[in-house]
């Protein structure tokens, strides 16, 4: 079938800017198309619609080679959003080419594609390699700050110190006040394995002064937990990683805060209280407003300018300060982004979230913002808001379903789960286009990509240890677009459900899963350093059966994803023609070096198994 | 196909609510689900997300009939706009239920059904059906006040008196400045003749002050232009319409003014004038913004607060004045709504429209805020701005299209149409669900549904005269969610291309189309009297070679519509039963009282003519 020769993404072979970066008001652009060269259009035509009205312009055929026709119109910028697609008039017809793909019927405007003016990723983030610690597992570096056993007492729990090594849960709250020592000494200690991993970046789970071991429960924005070693100790990881060139995002929460925190106390007992505002608290009933009504994490009240002013708009506002030296981190990463400043009749958060961006952007132009959210952050990656959301609804849990069943709990009435997938091919396929489609190509960039978080189940254990579907996995996470990340211990084999995912750290190599590690290290490296992948664009060349098969290609580079999650297929004509591959070029796989060359529109596989194959185009 | 029989939609059958009318947050509100009788359906699951963080519940089985099982579940309204879709858990794996359909691939929130709390339809334009006016070519009931030969010229252009019943063309500066007389007596005189066709609200063309006859060269927008008679004739024609029980909207124009209005003229000689930045004016060149390039029409600027205050915000500003006594319009038809405040980098269109909103609602909670949009409006028609737009992309091309090919023109380049469509049965479908998926079922009931305006071809030259097309268009337009409009003289038959669609309307019965008008006339009566037509949910039964067939249901009532663009079909058996639809129930064609009853699910139509067939339900 011709249509699925018929292609554009926001990618730089689609889309010529005068620069290297951001596109401008008043920037003149050139929108590019590829169709098969033999396909059977007649005519394209650029549908925009400039300050809300449409128009249309014909794009010019200006150039054919034996596996491609391309089709070029120039455009000039005049809004902050530029939403189009293409008409492609066919000798059977017509169709809207949108983000979402071709389609017979008219289309809203919802998956246009979207070129949103002065916004680009950041050049650090384009190969950057995130690796996520949660602070109290990682590595223990300095002892004396330990939180020791009985320490403290919190809603009626005493502080408990446990052993590094021991089963490590998540459900209750001494679980929650157990403490295994790890702090951001330990991390700078450990650098040197990060390094040699290959990640280039760090998220850190929160840090604030806090109460629990997870620190959700912040009770000072402008602390580091004298636990973690203190704001100096911060500093000093800073220190170590600017040596090695590597980056830092800290995760604040600025939903809620702990209900220890000095603003809630003072709130509470005083109605009169200078931070009074900053929560919604019914002094009669003592009730307050908190985070899926959990007690101790009041829900931060964004009606309140004065808060507006304390967290982000001030000079030395929270999401400010730690932008700044001496800490310079390199952008934040928001807890419960989806339910920021939403409070019932009022929603506030693409207000308060704009204001977020400007006040981060104000201070650190090539910071990245990123937001968690495990449902549609959309509304939120339109230029206004997020860089990029933690990627589990456009990547994460599309994925895990095409492995292995999940589960969904309902509300009231019975509480046995729901068994959810496994999804086929092609659902898995739609899914991740439907979420790509309804951000511009400039968020699908940096989008945070992950296999599991602090807040799910590793994916070892999600995939039952499935070497096969731990290699696709990982194959997928450092190839799809977006920006990639690795749990801590993920890259050794560390295995926990989702009450049972921050272990301590394992640093005996014996008791790693080298192989497993080896592998996260080669997909690492490719990841950083083929252009394909740091800025190329995305294109299906199949989804049937139980394998799904991407192009990513740059100007100068370009790579081939094979993931099956089935049984070994013994050969199979991958469609190469259809993303504009030549016959005659010679591909090689990256971790075979087993070589290839396109014939007659396909790259012959002798066999496809189980895992993934990346395949990369020769010169 | 089970799947066809799964069916949810915002009306009174599945959204049950306390009172009448709007929702409002704290309220408990009852969500259905209808299922075939035997659908292999195990388990159904709401997807809500109160302040953004995603829940499911599950729906209980409550009821089942021979024709349908029902599920349920009950709610409360916590946010302003509660979005939600269903899981439905069946033998053969699952899907998604969302205002576009059925899904396998788990869809972006884009197209979730949405409830927005304190919106509904105002009860008067439940059963409202419009007749559109442009005033100069109705009827002439004050030669007094007519535009005399050379009474004034404008642009080098001398106005001139046109002779009723030539033909009026509008492409030149001369059309615009040809007047035949039209006025607002004319139309109080005529009101016997629209109470006759069932017309219960009248949609007028500018009548504000201006220079050229279809008066979107506003230059007052406070008084009625003394050629249709002044602001008394106004009053009179109000009181005459009262006397009816008949609405009123008029059409106001605040994208921009006429180069002569007074605001403009001091802005442009006066950089320091007070309506200086009404304006966007570059005092060096003389050169200004205005709509589309075009030099007599001025773009309005809303960055300027003063004129936000003199357009809506103030007591008297124009949005509220005419909706006061003596005037008490019924509402507005905002002119170019889709470039409102759009400007370059400047996107003020939904600050504006939110503050216009307010404004009309605030003084007339009743009021319709109608906006002109020939594309995509659906971001302006989420409660925030809008009830409804002129519905030409969710109805109109649409239809067009399906019954005729169309033409589209593109910018540079060649100057030759491309044509478009015209499309299959399926787009056509299609293309009507996605842009009723992308907006609240409150405001799919408000869209204003039209066969055309004094913006493009008459309908009967549109269709080439072709009666079974223009019964079918006709049939659909007084069937298909929303507000139904009749442009004069659609009615008797008058013909015209875009480039002459504003004739005199003709007045001698001998020259009408008898049996069209009497067509209308039967459709009118029952679009205002079916309960299933003001109310009722929709649902497609079958979209296969020519035939387009849907349900509308209400409590009390029902009707089938079926469509048909080709030849006769001898024989065809409905599916009835995906509606949820009993054998035995009889239903009869309200055009020529054939009856049938239901059999084995399906409604035995012995021949599906070209046109339209409308089948209700009998008790």
């Amino acid at each position: 079938m011709y249509e699925a020769s018929i292609h554009h993404d926001g990618s730089e072979l689609y889309v010529l800017t005068p620069g290297d970066g951001a596109i401008f008001v008043g920037d003149r652009v050139t929108l590019r198309v590829r169709t098969g060269p033999d396909a059977p259009v007649e005519r394209v035509l650029l549908r925009t619609a400039p300050d809300g009205e449409g128009e249309f312009r014909t794009l010019q055929a200006v150039e054919t080679t034996p596996a491609a026709r391309w089709w070029s119109v120039d455009i000039t910028i005049l809004n902050r959003v530029t939403h189009y697609r293409f008409l492609i008039i066919t000798a059977d017809g017509m169709r809207w080419l949108n983000a979402s793909g071709l389609h017979r019927h008219n289309p809203t405007d919802a998956e246009d594609f979207k070129l949103v003016a002065g916004w680009d990723i950041p050049e650090w983030l384009e190969s950057a390699v995130f690796y996520q610690i949660f602070p109290d597992r990682f590595c223990d570096g300095d002892p004396a700050n330990n939180v020791r056993d009985g320490e403290y007492e919190y809603r009626g729990v005493r502080s408990r110190a446990g052993n590094w090594g021991e089963v490590a849960r998540t459900v209750k709250m001494e679980d929650q006040l157990t403490y295994y020592g790890g702090d951001l000494a330990g991390i700078a200690q450990k650098l040197d394995y990060i390094e040699d991993l290959g990640a280039s970046a760090l998220y850190l789970n929160p840090i604030f002064s806090a109460y629990s071991n997870h620190r959700y429960d912040v009770t000072d924005y402008f602390q580091v937990d004298p636990h973690l070693g203190g704001n100096q100790a911060l500093v000093h990881l800073r220190e170590a990683t600017f040596r090695r060139g590597m980056r830092l995002i800290l995760d604040i929460v600025p939903n809620h805060c702990g209900v220890a925190h000095p603003w809630f106390q003072a709130a509470l007992n005083n109605p009169e209280a200078e931070t009074a505002d900053f929560f919604t608290i019914n002094h009669e009933t003592g009730e307050y407003e908190s985070w899926l009504g959990v007690p101790t994490l009041p829900k931060l009240n964004y009606r309140s300018r004065r808060l507006r002013e304390v967290m982000y708009q001030g000079e030395n506002a929270a999401f400010r300060y730690w932008l700044k030296p001496p800490y310079s981190i390199d952008g934040w990463r928001i807890d419960v982004a989806n339910m920021l400043a939403r409070q019932g009749e009022v929603d506030l958060n693409l207000e308060v979230g704009s204001g977020i961006r400007q006040a981060v952007k104000g201070t650190r132009p090539d910071a990245y913002l990123l937001g968690e959210n495990f449902f549609d952050a959309s509304s939120q990656l339109q230029g206004d808001f997020l860089d990029g959301a933690m990627n589990y609804s456009g990547f994460t849990i599309p994925l895990w379903r095409w492995l292995s069943p999940d589960r969904v709990w309902a509300k009231g009435g019975s509480r046995e789960p729901v068994t959810v997938g496994p999804i086929s091919t092609k659902e898995f396929v739609r899914t991740l286009d439907a979420f790509r489609a309804t951000i511009p190509w400039q968020a699908a960039r940096m989008q945070f990509n992950l296999l599991g978080s602090h807040d799910t189940a590793r994916i070892w254990t999600r995939l039952g240890g499935n070497r096969d579907h731990l290699r696709l996995a990982i194959g997928l996470l450092f190839t799809y677009p977006g920006v990639p990340s690795v749990y801590y211990g993920d890259e050794i084999g560390m295995q926990g459900d989702e009450h049972h995912n921050r272990d301590t750290m394992v640093w005996d190599p014996a008791r790693w899963d080298s192989s497993l590690r080896e592998f996260y290290r080669r997909m690492i490296a490719l990841r950083k350093s083929a252009p394909a992948l740091c800025r190329g664009g995305f294109q299906w060349l199949l989804a049937e059966g139980d394998v799904a098969a991407y192009l990513r290609e740059s100007r100068e580079d370009a790579l081939i994803v094979v993931a099956s999650r089935g049984a070994e297929v013994s050969s199979l004509q991958l469609p190469a023609a259809v993303g504009g591959i030549a016959d005659g070029t010679r591909w090689v796989d990256v971790l075979t070096g087993e070589e290839v060359t396109v014939q007659a529109g396909g790259l012959p596989l002798k066999r496809v198994p189980a895992g993934v194959m990346i395949w990369r185009r020769q010169q």
